[in-house]
């Protein structure tokens, strides 16, 4: 396994790769890995020839007052376990080199940037798109996998390769949880044991919104409530927001109808958690069935 | 030479010349071709294995009012000249595959598309990089050619190919004219016969402006201030701007100082000419000799 600083000796890498006719499929992160990530990594070297990594904590993706100095690092941590899984190539660049200073070019997906967490994380989905783009640019993947623990994340990449014709594929995998249900997350290492104890309660109140919907409970209104009410049963946790969106716009749904995301972020002290849910609802008929949209 | 109007059809085609280990040059273009755009394609052709042309009048980069709908086309020209040329395919999409009704991604360099034309025409560069980021990304080609006569589009695509680490060289060529002097464009096509005459007025304010600098003028105002002169002279002028600018930052300059952009825009009737020469300007040292920058 290579560690590869330079953007363009990361370039050249992938020219000699694909001269030989061999595929690549790239996962992009901030390091301090979990099964979360080593989970996309797996399945990325199953589905291709070679698998880069990318260990980048993004400057440009965090606000004023965020955690971007303090966020967990440990990089021999992270290429022992990206090794382990196969990893051909870490690239991990300077931050210097990624934004000199006359840097001026951003990618940007419009309003689907601005709601949820880009409601409370302005310009945030902005550093998302814009490094996600470069990167692609860099590492030239076949395909790149990303994790459904960032609902929103993914649907933005999605749209953007979509709309600008990346020349890639866009896979996204199934939340990663630890035993007891809460999401794996690298700021998960910032919560103290109590607030580790009660911040299962995202995914709880999360499986209850889903039992709630499929039971036929027809109002976001009730449900969400309901979801407000457990969090705010957990000493420390202060709730970002709690939404039923349609998964494809991001808009807020006044009727449960379709393909629907139920996304929730909940502070616990400064460190703030995300998890969501994608459900399919189900309407109900006027003869008292439901059927499926 | 093949025109290929399908999305996925051209991303395949470039697919099997990579293979083959080819190189290929790439002109976009909104068509209407003239002798400028053909240099850049002989250009192209030469030092690459493979030509594609690129033929769309891209919507997103003309605003409300302005002459996306009267804008010359001539496709079976186009391809009479792009074959004269050694063009291999012609990249010919329709906008409503380019831009399906869920597109929401653009491309911004902020500030640098926001001065000179930027000004008159809000939102024009920001459709610019969209649809050639776009186009870089379907194409794929070793190296894009554009010309000089677009001096801020030029600046601006070098800004966001460098930002965007896009795997591909940018090439700037120098502005063909006609023999009176006047910038090679699709749009002089609008001109009436007086008005052709008259436009030539551009070329020599800019001549003369050259002229001012070499000869020492030191002051923007007063070359600028004889630029205006020279152009009002001809009826039908309407000046939108003259501006002497830093070639890199576009910002207007207060002293002749350094590689420096002289940029007009003129409107005759209701077609908006431009152009501009750069030049590179000298220093009045103590002593009264001049000095290269």
């Amino acid at each position: 396994m290579k560690v590869i600083t330079g953007i363009k000796k990361m370039q050249l890498w992938n020219k000699g790769v694909r001269k030989k006719g061999e595929t690549i499929g790239f996962v992009p992160t901030m390091g301090y890995l979990h099964q979360g990530h080593l989970s996309l990594m797996r399945r990325a070297k199953k589905e291709n020839d070679r698998l880069v990594v990318s260990i980048f904590v993004n400057p440009t993706q965090f606000g004023p007052g965020e955690d971007f100095k303090r966020y967990p690092r440990n990089f021999k941590r992270d290429q022992r376990l990206s090794r382990a899984c196969g990893a051909d190539v870490i690239f991990h660049p300077q931050a210097k080199k990624m934004y000199p200073p006359d840097f001026k070019t951003y990618v940007e997906v419009g309003k689907l940037g601005e709601r949820l967490c880009g409601r409370s994380r302005p310009g945030h989905f902005r550093g998302v798109t814009t490094i996600v783009n470069k990167l692609f640019n860099i590492v030239q993947p076949d395909t790149a996998y990303f994790g459904q623990k960032d609902a929103q994340q993914a649907i933005i990449i999605s749209r953007m390769a979509q709309d600008l014709n990346l020349p890639l594929k866009i896979k996204v995998l199934p939340i990663v949880r630890e035993k007891d249900g809460l999401a794996m997350s690298s700021r998960n290492t910032y919560l103290s044991a109590d607030a580790r104890k009660n911040a299962i309660i995202l995914y709880k109140s999360l499986q209850t919104a889903v039992g709630m919907i499929q039971s036929g409970y027809n109002s976001p209104r009730e449900i969400i409530f309901k979801m407000r009410e457990m969090i705010n049963s957990k000493p420390g946790a202060k709730i970002d927001y709690i939404k039923i969106v349609d998964a494809r716009t991001l808009k807020e749904v006044k009727r449960l109808e379709g393909r629907l995301l139920i996304a929730v972020a909940v502070y616990f002290n400064k460190t703030r958690l995300i998890d969501n849910k994608v459900v399919q609802s189900y309407k109900r008929k006027k003869n008292g069935l439901y059927r499926r949209r």
